[in-house]
């Protein structure tokens, strides 16, 4: 496989994820349930989650089918979770992605439900009929999905999130909340495409994946909380400043915008060195990829 | 194993029940997540779901770890249910197993997350350590509980309850919405406990226990809407006469309350007949179960 041409593979990659989103995600999910699922989900969003997945288990030659339902998974996840957050009882915000937020547009009740549904559909997405996907893979990727989404994961990071607001936190309690709330799934993206592997990777490769994940994981929030005071909320499809309205704490409020930046560069360099130290043969996509999240600008 | 001494068997694996709860709902979550997440789960709650898991499991020579992680989880699940259905946006309701409902006694946003945070939880119990559960039956029990609770189980038959307030439904409609929101958690149950199971279980097995569910799942709703016009809020440990003031349809709404009771007692002359089909040498345990789903007062 040539995988130094990124932009045609992530256009195809990024084809497989909608349409396989768009065949797994049901319509025929009762009382406009599947309306709300499929709105949260479908016709939206980078996919950064689904092109870490599709990219490690490309480096590590894994089982296709496997990859692409993992892909899948963790982006419905991550969906689930913006569902949840937009809630008024949470940010209660009303844009996301350029639309309004599922709340606004099927009402609390069916929000909630949606999002609840989804993260089932993704263990679903997981568990396939055993001759589509070996078991003990199966087993693998629910077990790191479980442990990134949860308490431990990104639900523990917004439980302190929602306990920091109007809070000063050291940079050191900044970076554990963030290491939770969105880092957890995006390591855990690396992960599972890892665990897509058909023989067992060296420790080496493990390991440098798994550094690659956290620095992947903590740039992409902190090129967040950059975008949220540099970009304008056109760019960005959802409510520009608002965690400063909300008086929540940033990197940027922490460390100042200078050396947010700089932490950042600071990360894809980590990222870059963690890649080398895996011993994989061709980690290209992954390199590409890693500098994209910290050069993104929406 | 004897199994004819039901009481001594119930006391004894809820005990159990309790105990792993306890051990692995952890009060370490940050930021005051495990907190709610216990005071969902521990304490309370007739643990009908686990005592189906783990008699079905009982049935078949079922793999004791297994078992019990699968009684944990979908525990798990139905708590989580719970502490969504309870909150403003869907039934709003103050009271549940005789103390506040979560929103209540720690916020909506914590509610929210500390319902999510248990349903990834449930599929964490399922995947431990390989070691513990062969990985092939952590998937076939993953993937048991992503359909029961998902948009073709659990959350389906939510949302269909949530369209369907102040509209007549017919007794075939009523049966789906059932068989749906409560019927999938305790047919899961049942065949969660069947995929513990070490060795393949014959087609009738399978069969008989399958449609063993269906009946018990069904009967537990009918009784519960029995229940919610003859009962009061003291026995139940929730708002009792709540589905009356909210207008909801119910089989004592639709079909009165006479032939409710006369549907339950069907019920449960299908669960035993289905039960004498599996062929299994010992279901007395199932049997039992059965009648107090049936008889039970609250």
């Amino acid at each position: 496989m040539i995988t130094t041409d990124f932009a045609a593979w992530s256009a195809d990659a990024l084809g497989q994820v909608e349409q396989a989103l768009s065949d797994w995600v049901p319509a025929a999910a009762p009382a406009g349930l599947g309306d709300a699922m499929r709105y949260a989900v479908l016709d939206g969003g980078k996919r950064v989650r689904p092109l870490l997945v599709l990219a490690t288990a490309a480096a590590v030659q894994g089982h296709a089918e496997a990859a692409l339902r993992a892909a899948c998974a963790v982006e419905l996840i991550h969906a689930y979770s913006l569902v949840h957050d937009d809630m008024p009882c949470m940010d209660n915000d009303v844009l996301r992605r350029g639309k309004p937020t599922v709340h606004v547009q099927f009402g609390e009740a069916q929000a909630l439900l949606s999002g609840d549904a989804l993260q089932a559909l993704a263990f679903e997405l997981l568990t396939p009929d055993p001759a589509q996907v070996p078991p003990a893979m199966q087993a693998d990727l629910c077990r790191c999905l479980a442990r990134a989404a949860g308490e431990a994961g990104m639900a523990g990071g917004q439980a302190i999130d929602l306990a920091s607001v109007g809070k000063p936190l050291s940079e050191a309690q900044l970076r554990h909340m963030h290491m939770l709330k969105t880092g957890a799934l995006l390591q855990g993206s690396v992960q599972m495409g890892a665990d897509c592997a058909q023989s067992p990777l060296t420790p080496q490769a493990r390991d440098g994946l798994a550094r690659y994940g956290a620095a992947v994981g903590l740039a992409f929030q902190v090129v967040d909380d950059i975008l949220d005071v540099t970009a304008d909320s056109a760019a960005l499809g959802k409510t520009a400043g608002k965690d400063a309205a909300a008086d929540k704490p940033t990197y940027v409020s922490v460390m100042g915008l200078d050396a947010s930046r700089a932490l950042a560069a600071q990360l894809g360099d980590e990222a870059h060195h963690a890649l080398a130290a895996t011993g994989l043969a061709d980690v290209e996509l992954l390199r590409v990829l890693a500098d994209r999240v910290v050069n993104r600008s929406n």
